[in-house]
This record gives C-alpha cells, sequence and structure tokens, in this order.
C-alpha cells in the first residue's frame, strides 16, 4: 500500500460557487476520486482549515507521498509544519506532488529552494507537449493533448533547471511554459505539474489523471539500502580497514 | 516478460586460463546466473564469434535489454550492428547496460557521442559509494561496498555529464571514478558500470549483482503512449485544430 | 584571436533565387558580416563544394569554433570529415554551433549522439522565449523575441537532456520548441539554434545575432590546465606518492 | 569593477590560537589578500560579530559576489538576513560561494534548497580531481592537485544533482566527497567548494586559490536583458498582438 495524502487549501470551493459546482467535493476530493481506481493505493484528504492544518504528525509521519494544492492562502501555512514537510522530503520518506498554484507555495518554495515566479494572464487554450516520452511520469501519454481551459502560468518561470523536463505548454497567447517537471532533493522526489486552475476542469482530464496518477508511483519513497542518518554524522574509522575483514 | 540479451566478446575466457577458472561459463554465462533468479527474465547469451556476431535482426529486435562487455576486440565490431544498437536504443525499444571496458566500445562511444577515454592501472582496491540511494538503480544497495579487486580506471573520465551519477569510486592508489552513470538517448536509457575485470571476481559480489539485475528494471522499454517516428515527420495541419474538435 | 570558421553546405544560395536573393553572399557570409564586428574574432568561410569540403587540415586544426548549416546535402559529408570534427570537439580544441537544419547533419548527431528527429511544417510565426536569462549565451536577450517568418521545427525533438535549456520557442501553429540547447562533450561544448530556414531573414535580426555572437565566446576552447590526453592513458605510478613530494 | 564581499562567521581565528596563527588575518583575510591580485575586484570584509551581521543593506546591495564561511555559529546568523541574500541570488543580482563548512550555513541550505547533510571525520590527505577541466572555475587548474591536510568530508552528499559537477575528491580514509559543485538558482549561480577547514593552510594553496578567483568570474551578475520581475506579473497582453507591429 502506498499512502497518498492530498493536501487542498479548499477555500475557493467553499466560497466561490462556480468553483463549488465544479469541484463539489472539493479539488482534493477530485483527485482523491481518481486515484482511488489504483488498487495500492491508501488515500487521505487534508485541507488547511482541518486540525493541524491537516497534517498532525500521525497523519504526515504516515504519508508516502503528499500532494499539495494552494493559492489564496500560502502565508497561512504554519512555518514549522514546511520545515516537517521539507525534512520528511529530504530524508526520502516521502516524495511531494506541487500542482498549478502551488508553485508560490511555501512548501515548493523552501524545499525545491526556489521563489517560483512566473508571468500569469487570463484563462486560455493549453496544449501540453511530451517531451520525455520514456519517463515513468509520461507513461501512456500521447505526443500531446489539449486542455481547452487553463489558466495561463508563462516562462520566465524563475526556478532551477528540472532534473527532468518532462512537458511543456503552448497557450494560444503566445506564451510557452515549462509545465511538468521532476526536482530531486536529498533522497526525495518532487514532481510540479502546471494544469489544476480552480475554474477549469482539467483534473477530469484522463491525461492530467494519468499523469498525476503515474506521478505517485514516481515520487513515492525508493528502497533505500541503508539509514539515511539525519544530521552529519561523526566517522570514527576508516572506511579502509573494511577490507581487512 | 522482459527480454534480455547478454553480449560478450568472448575470447578471455577461451583463450586466458586464469580467466577460464574465473568464469568458466564466460562472463555473459555469470550475468545470466544471476540475472535468471528474476522470473519475469527471459535470458539469452550472444558472444562476438557467433553467427552474425550474436545479433542477428531475430535477436536484437526481440531484445529489451541488452548487456555488453567487451575489451580487445572493439574494432572487429561491425560498424553496421552498432548503428541498429543505437537506432533500437534511441527509439525506446531498448535499454543498454555497458560494463567495465565497455566504455571503450563503439557501441558505447556512438549511442552516448564520447570517446570514453579514461587512464587505467592496476588491479586494485576499490569501494563503490551510492551517490543517489533513492535512485532506482541504487535499490537495496548500502551507502557504500568493498571490492578487493578491480581494475583501476581512473578519473578524467572523458563522457557527458550523466543524466544521474549513482555511483563513484575509491582506490587505492589515490584516483576516483564515475563508476555508474546514467544516460538519457532519444527515448532509451544506458546504464554505464564501471566492475567487471576479467581477472577479478566482481560478478560474484552480491551488490555488484543487485545493481545490474535493478538496471535491467530501469533500463527497459517505457510504456511510450504513441508511436515514436522513425524520421522528421512532415506536420500538414495545425494543432490549433483539435481545440474546435 | 578566435579563429571561427563557418561552414555551410552553400547550395540553396546557388541553385534558388528567392534564396540568393535573401542571402547573397550565403548563408555564411550574413553571418560572418554580423561577426565580423567583433575586433577579435578571425573569420573564415566554408563551404561544401571547396576542396576537402571547405575544411582540409590546415583550417580545420586552426578553427576555435566551428559554425554549421547544413540541410539537403547531409549524407555528401565525408565520414573521415565528421570523425576529424567529433575529435576535435571532445578533445576540447573547438567548440561548435549547429544552426537550424543542422539538427540532422551527421556533425550534429555523430558528435552529441543523438537522432536530431523532430517534426517540421509550414514557414509560420515563431516567437523565441528566453529559459535562462543569466546563461552567457542569453546576454543581452529579452525575455522574449518574435520572428515573424522561420520554419516549424516542433517537438518532440529526440535530443538527450540538454546541459542548459537557453531558449525554447512558441509558433502560431500550436507548436513548441527547445530551440537554444547547450551540450558538454567531452571538454567540447555544442550550441545547437533553431532559427536559421533558408527561405527566412532570421540572420538579419538583431536578437539572432547577439545569441550567435554570444555563442562563440561560450563555446570557445576553455583555458584547459593540463594536456588532454588521446586516448587511454596507462597510469604506471600510485598518486599517493605525490604526498611525499 | 565587481564588488566582491568576504563574509566569515569569525570566531575560530579570535578564540583559538592554533587558527589565530595560520590565519592571523581571518580566513576572510586571507581569501582577501589573493583575490585582491585582480585588478578588477573591489573587495569588502564582514564578519558575523560586525553590526547588522556586517551585511547592511547598503553592503548587501552593492555586493555582486558573496563568498561565505561559517561553522560553529550557523544559528545565530539572522533568517531576515538569510532571506535578503536569498533574493538577492535569484534575483540574478549577486552570485555565491560557499567555503568548506557552510554547506550547513543556513544560507546554503535555503538558497539551494538541501539539508547539506554529509559525514565527516578526522583531518587527513586529500587529492582533488578535476572532472570538468573545461569549466571556467577549472581554468589553469591540472587534471588533480594535494592537499597534505584537509577535514574529511564524505559522501553520501545530500545535495540536489550539481548543474555541474566540477571536482570530485579523494580520501586515505577510503572516502571520496563532491567537492566542487555548481548551482543555478533563478538567475543566480551558487558555487560550493569543500576545502577550507579553519586548522589547514589550505586557503594558501595556488589551486584552491585560483578556483575561487575563477568562480568570482563565473558567479559575478550576469548581463540579463531585461528586468527580471520581484513576483508574479500579470500579463495583460497576449503576446501575439506584437507581430502587428
Amino acid at each position: 500500500m502506498i499512502h497518498v495524502t492530498i493536501w487542498n487549501e479548499y477555500r475557493h470551493e467553499r466560497h466561490d460557487e462556480a468553483v463549488a459546482k465544479l469541484y463539489p467535493k472539493g479539488i482534493h476530493g477530485c483527485v482523491a476520486d481518481f486515484l482511488s481506481k489504483q488498487p495500492d493505493l491508501d488515500i487521505r484528504l487534508a485541507a488547511l482549515d482541518d486540525p493541524d492544518q491537516g497534517l498532525p504528525d500521525e497523519v504526515l509521519n504516515n504519508t508516502d507521498v503528499l500532494f499539495w494544492w494552494g493559492h489564496m492562502a500560502h502565508g497561512e501555512v504554519d512555518d514549522a509544519l514546511v520545515e516537517r514537510i521539507r525534512q520528511r522530503v529530504y530524508a526520502g520518506k516521502m516524495g511531494l506532488i506541487v500542482m498549478h498554484s502551488g508553485h508560490h507555495s511555501k512548501v515548493f518554495r523552501s524545499v525545491v529552494g526556489t521563489t517560483g515566479n512566473l508571468s500569469w494572464g487570463r484563462d486560455t487554450k493549453e496544449i501540453i507537449w511530451n517531451l520525455m516520452p520514456s519517463h515513468p511520469i509520461a507513461a501512456g501519454i500521447p505526443d500531446h493533448f489539449c486542455l481547452d481551459c487553463e489558466e495561463l502560468y508563462a516562462e520566465p518561470f524563475y526556478i532551477p533547471q528540472p532534473d527532468a523536463l518532462v512537458f511543456a505548454s503552448w497557450y494560444d497567447s503566445g506564451n510557452i511554459f515549462r509545465s511538468g517537471c521532476c526536482f530531486l532533493r536529498g533522497a526525495g522526489k518532487i514532481f510540479y505539474f502546471q494544469p489544476g486552475h480552480e475554474f477549469c476542469p482539467s483534473f477530469y482530464n484522463p491525461y492530467v489523471q494519468r499523469i498525476l496518477t503515474n506521478a505517485v508511483y514516481w515520487a513515492k519513497p525508493a528502497d533505500i539500502g541503508y539509514a539515511i542518518p539525519d544530521g552529519a554524522p561523526h566517522i570514527l574509522e576508516d572506511v579502509t580497514n573494511e577490507f581487512n575483514k
């Protein structure tokens, strides 16, 4: 079983009628719906206004892959929670999947080491191009697919060079965007994916669903063959002594 | 079933008594022995002196992952065979695992785009360090392990920056080496691994065996969601027309 | 002085009136015109139909940066010449700048290790986006600029992950393209740049000119602090002995 | 003129006689001594116990390249100062060079996005290998050089994959380390370099001096061709409108 927790700011859906109609269970509920088709995924929901901002120790410490959707309340997320997430990702205990406006979340900026700045504009047509067809996150995805409506996120996107640039997008406004980016940090894996505006039905698109599902299997903790230390251990004996044993 | 073909120059084992004693079935036979513990691997052996240099179309076109060990007869490998391997890897139909002295093979140099030059010396003690514990090829591998005897391969190693540098090695002679390197080329994956000198028992080391086994699963063809074209197709219609459909 | 040689297939300009009118001195002549504004560049022209295909030893061995434009006659370029170029780049003696349809040249495919396959279409509007504003090749370039007419080159572009992805392009047809890519190979540097269709005036665009000029300074041979060996030297003495000296 | 500020914790030199004897002007003073041989560098010193921790706005905002040496007082560095440094690096206004024990500084961890964890041990012999001889930071450096005494810093080093791995080190204890790493973050450049233990004379080594000098020229702000925005600007007009102008 892979333990997945889908964290959602969950404000738009409660305060905006159009968003509520599109995502009646919340964006996290919609993501849970399609992820739960996978028999080996155990899925939990978490929201900003839940106790402990949805991620008390007993939840976070049992999460293998954390999804993150936030937008208007990035500043309300507790710094100590961000630090716990950061440590867990770096230790290789949890993968992180950041969706859409999460590019500006404390979590993404702190874990990846970036401002996440970009330009943004009106809702528009987007075509997502598959630049790394052999990447696990692109499994089963055609060379491109179209979204009739997404929020324009545009280059320059001030991120580190991704360890893998899997998808990039075209918009009819004349813009492009690196829309599917893998980052490796410590022993952890992070995937950023652009679609997911609260006013757009992207989470119902089968390719978006396939990509986010693929991302779970890619980001889940690896089978690491030793205990990763918490800090900077002191070496007391030369490794060369092992040759005599 | 993953179809694995282990290609070996297979000259040392037939002409040098010490090597024959160490690897009585040949290096390829030894690799086959440990790989065959995996129930989902279908394993075939191929050697330079076999008909069609071991890789006629019916073999190569049914190979998902190709292992390559060569040393003294790189120049005898047919250029047309090298080109067929190169095309198959780039098309994402076959992964490639290059062992030890294969760094100088036509196959490695042509597929990766490199001279593969390095410095080399006496047989010596080697410690292999695990730099990317969360990489699939490092699954189950400790932070380091020791080989009492390997051939010294030393930096500078004139390769492109690897897409992932999984292992690097220490030698008691004062040298280091990037000993486990992943390269992505087209839709194909290549793993180079340093151990495997014909006079050393590295292929009996359980960590070496685990790494090469892991590499099969990493390098095998991906589930690519469309037919990768053979050349440069002419686009006849605008992609933007798809929005109206 | 940096010795630059601009190699051009130079067939279109001699056989097609429209191209001849656009580039009366040939594409190489046009590139030479704007490069020659730099006082520290010594510029030479070379063409496929020149003796020794324009690159006899005395030219190639005195070239610090080689520009390459080819299209319809890739197959005529001599394999031995390609190999000489490849060796010179890997040895760090020469940088390589490949323009437009050179993506399919033997030189690009062999040096980088790729098919260079892509999709292509009608001449169209292109917007070039600057993804790495702090890269030396992007010096002085705005966040984007427009070309009213270029040949559509489209993803998927089957190249290795670039060491730096400096520019990417939008086309009004719904396509995108990684249009400015840096590759490191051995001790050499390669820059691929998409604009440069024989029927389009891109080489007169000031930003294209600035980028190609910047690329010369980026790609020129580095100040390497030792003699890079030609092959795989045998190490005769332990490096640890140097501590006693 | 490139404005360089060398920040040093400057505690060991004031409280430990052996360190004071080795670096009578402080480590920062020693670095300043060799950097000041470059006529185009304007050098300033800063220390933790200076007012505003040595980096008031008028200093930081006039710094092109910031050197950072810290060890026992990482926790005392003000979070707001770290954030100002981080923003300035990401905006491309300042390069950052982190030395030795700075791997655990707030500045390094926050800017790069890492724990910077590693293993460490006794002072020992180190050999630094040059993996990217054509990188600007390796200009003039031989394929390797020896330090008779440095503090053992050992893999696994839990950092993101460097954008360029320029140097890696061998220690006689059986360890290795990625000792010279370049990271790109936003429009800024960061170089981490392992040598520099307070009890070792590494800053007097001519190769160490050359590398740190090279790093200044590599890390200095680029000639960026537009004003990088501070946040996420709203796009009000389609870029495609520019074609009509």
